[in-house]
């Protein structure tokens, strides 16, 4: 398996050598975000309009007829990334302020890829009723919450909570981000394999965030047997060691009521999903079935190394830039957000997520072999792509009420 | 008194005619502000140094050395403009979402006059606990914080719980940056007529955020005789609905134990300086000392025309663009950020605003009179001047630590 065309980008960073701390630090002094003006204020006129007396007109506009905050103030294209540090990167409970960088990063990335702008607020708390209420006391700044690096299990009664105080898009981006992600590229690798979702065993390794998301997602599409590992092994309802979210699991995966470790769930299965954080033993990989999926995607060091994946599946998929099939977030937020600002959308349902992926997925077309089933994380048509599929299906759904 | 050479931006209103609804609603669509990317992200190697893998060195860095988000975040240059809707503008308590127009217009006021960054946040409570402990949660988000248009007295707790509980610079400036310019300007107006802090008699009108900063920073700067009004009158010791605050002023100030209404207040008094959103008799100015000074600032409309308080004053000033001696918060609160920010200060100190007020005076120089006792709002060498000025007193204050 090695680097196509499709993934040119990565070999950007060969060409200058490795990224060096110096090049790194650097690139962050100061920081990465800017709040600009729209139009500049010179003269006593454009001062006049902005503020004083001019901005009174707006105000009063907006106290009767609140819609109008949307359209005549920036929250209408405002995201904020919401974190409290605690589950950041491969870094883990790191705090607010160390978070910040990582906040920065995403909220260029959401300028970069949908034209949205993106602010990062982090919260000095980690107790799930403060960060509630901290995000629904400040909602009328922004138009739309993404959550981010929220520890599990925290991040899903955080995300179900603000969601049902709010009428903005809210979602938590490591739990919806990564599913849809996996999503498109498992539609992607079974169509390589000539495999149906509803035929296929999966393997979900995690149940954090990222893997209970993927387990939603993946039986919304049509996926009948799902076998989900914590670091204790298979999620079944033998199990006494369950917390909610994994009782949840217990009851709605494993259907074939297997218990035990990883290697009795790989036996015969057709997809690997890794999203642990874990390593794991290649003697496992070897009793997959035919035409195996692997996806190891953990980073910075995925589960299985690509290489030796190969030996046992016919599509390997990772998180890192510099393999083939990059699984990146930045392929669904950009566009899922912009889709549903676009619509102006008062939440993100299961049915954008799905269309999301499809779109994702749909845009390989043609170029579709073992090393391309998703689009690089530069490719510029993925988040109108997205953004389009997504803001078509809050209209339908707006349009049914 | 007519418009001089100094107040010549006032007449850019007149060129196009006076400004319409429609023009300002459009120059509104969309919002004032967008968040934009410091360097652009187009390559790979670009992603590996915002984003992962590269931004996890600068998240490690800063949480073994929490000072580092100062100079490797945007938050070392970011002002949060905090409000709860309760009393903006003339339009009184409108909410959260009807605010954010005049919030981004402070954002976009620091941004054009001092470089910083600043991004409106709007609260979607009046409770003191709630906003207190709210600001308190998001703090590591920013690097100071422009508390505006909160109603009095809350905004006095308000601010004096957030400045206690945090050690980056915070103000309210509704209080600080009015009280700042209003001492700027009476520095020169007394320079004009030439009489000193010390001897003259003062009367402040109206004792809400505005005017209980005004009392204190003149008293701070040597005025021994001034005497508040609310709308009851004359603020006094024999009252008994006075608050907290009101008993604060009685104590501290009319040290000639007058009691009445302004009529009897202004009787020989040497300066009236209207916070008050009301207005005052013709016949009460008459009795004002010789060379009198009045700043009639409520806006839009003055306590007293300028042509009107001309008759009974040397120098007149008022808060709007349209006449001479505009006295405009966005002559402060600029460059104390700015300054506050780049000494890294902790806090906004009593000297601090001491020293904003005389650079602002000074800048007027040898082109004084009394259709000219402060720089023009939009006089670019203000904000630079006072960040220098609030720079150093911070510097001073730490070095003495």
């Amino acid at each position: 398996m090695t680097t196509t065309a499709h993934n040119s980008t990565a070999s950007d960073q060969g060409s200058k050598g490795p990224i060096t701390d110096a090049e790194i630090f650097e690139a962050h002094e100061g920081g990465k975000l800017s709040a600009e003006l729209t139009s500049p204020l010179q003269t006593q006129r454009d001062l006049s309009i902005a503020y004083t007396p001019g901005v009174a007109k707006v105000c009063t506009a907006i106290k009767d007829e609140p819609q109008l905050a949307r359209t005549h103030t920036w929250t209408g294209r405002l995201v904020a990334v919401i974190s409290d540090g605690s589950a950041v990167l491969g870094l883990g409970d790191i705090g607010p302020a160390a978070s910040l960088p990582v906040m920065e990063g995403k909220c260029a990335l959401f300028k970069s890829f949908s034209g949205l702008n993106a602010i990062p607020i982090v919260l000095d708390t980690n107790d799930t009723d403060e960060i509630v209420e901290t995000i629904v006391r400040m909602a009328p700044t922004f138009g739309a919450i993404n959550l981010e690096d929220i520890s599990a299990p925290r991040c899903f009664e955080i995300e179900d909570r603000v969601k049902e105080a709010l009428d903005i898009p809210v979602m938590h981006d490591d739990q919806h981000g990564t599913a849809v992600v996996v999503l498109a590229a498992l539609t992607n690798a079974l169509r390589v394999v000539k495999k149906s979702f509803e035929s296929v065993r999966v393997v979900v390794s995690g149940a954090g965030a990222a893997g209970v998301a993927v387990v939603k997602i993946l039986a919304d599409a049509g996926v009948n047997d799902i076998v989900v590992l914590d670091s204790k092994g298979v999620v079944e309802s033998g199990r006494s060691d369950l917390t909610e979210t994994k009782q949840f699991l217990a009851e709605s995966t494993n259907p074939r009521g297997i218990a035990g470790g990883i290697g009795g769930a790989l036996d015969g299965a057709d997809a690997f999903i890794g999203v642990s954080g874990g390593t794991i033993d290649e003697a496992h990989l070897a009793n997959m079935a035919d035409d195996a999926i692997i996806f190891a995607l953990s980073n910075p060091n995925p589960e299985v190394a690509p290489d030796v994946a190969a030996k046992y599946a016919t599509v390997v998929a990772t998180g890192r830039s510099d393999f083939p099939n990059q699984i990146n977030n930045v392929l669904a937020f950009p566009g899922i957000f912009r889709g549903a600002l676009d619509a102006d959308a008062n939440e993100i349902t299961d049915d954008m997520k799905l269309v999301a992926a499809r779109a994702i997925a749909d845009l390989v077309g043609d170029d579709l072999e073992p090393g391309y089933i998703v689009p690089g994380a530069l490719d510029s048509r993925v988040a109108p792509a997205v953004a389009e599929a997504v803001e078509k299906s809050a209209l339908e759904a707006m349009a049914k009420r």
